[in-house]
């Protein structure tokens, strides 16, 4: 059975799953999506500490999220076990950026649409504001995260070749 | 003749090549590299307007520049060969950004790591501190550009499979 095209659709579903997962499977947090962007317009502003990791291949992209300062040091100490500084809060935003991407390029492989994926980056600012012009797809939702006011955000920009 | 495995040094030596070509084909501009750094720390503190762009493949990997908010203006009115407007200076970023990391790409693929690009991404914000832990190579270098105070700079990070 032929499987359909990924559209702006299809990536908001698929990061809906994914977050709540992988954050449920790392941290044993619950996340509950929004109601999401299929279509997000651009720029894209983010503040605190974002992750960033890119597809290439026959997806071309790049997702990021974004963390409060405070939600980012919650979920890396539920993580830990205990107390972490600044670099264990940028591994844990790497780590669970590339788990997203990660789940996000084995689901458009099985479509067909094989990708391979760059290293993470931690961006931090107050204010960051990321556009990708040549995205035809640009995606975001923000998660409700169990006992943190702060949602978790991510945003995909993509191209399908 | 088998080429030698790319290096730190050698990644330096691409960008140092081929940011004064690229800014001189495309906006006339003389450029002449730094020191450079082939071992650059982490995190990398970037302002003003940043392209990004990454690899994926054999090489993983990704590319930012930093311009001034003044040198991108100057930049984008001299291809321009006139007044631009914010998203003239973002696609101008981007697109230079694109062949900056382009070209890095092709050298990589004549020496056997083969790999693709992402979409470019830029990035605004008055203080910008990324980090790529992962990343084995880690090279930066800035660029003084003819008619500006400003240097670009360049930071490339990654890893070779």
């Amino acid at each position: 059975m032929s499987q359909p095209t990924p559209d702006s659709t299809m990536f908001l579903e698929i990061i809906n799953h994914f977050v709540p997962t992988v954050l449920q499977t790392m941290a044993g947090l619950g996340a509950v999506p929004g109601k999401g962007n299929a279509h997000a317009p651009q720029p894209s502003v983010l503040a605190g500490i974002s992750g960033s990791i890119g597809l290439g291949g026959r997806v071309h992209g790049v997702v990021y999220t974004a963390f409060s300062p405070s939600l980012g040091q919650m979920v890396t100490e539920k993580i830990f076990g205990g107390a972490a500084g600044e670099q264990d809060v940028n591994d844990v935003v790497a780590e669970l950026t590339n788990m997203f991407t990660g789940n996000l390029k084995s689901v458009l492989c099985d479509r067909g649409y094989n990708c391979s994926l760059t290293i993470p980056t931690v961006v931090r600012g107050d204010k960051i504001t990321i556009s990708a012009k040549s995205a035809t797809i640009s995606v975001n939702n923000s998660f409700a995260v169990e006992g943190h006011p702060d949602p978790l955000i991510l945003h995909v920009f993509a191209v399908l070749q």
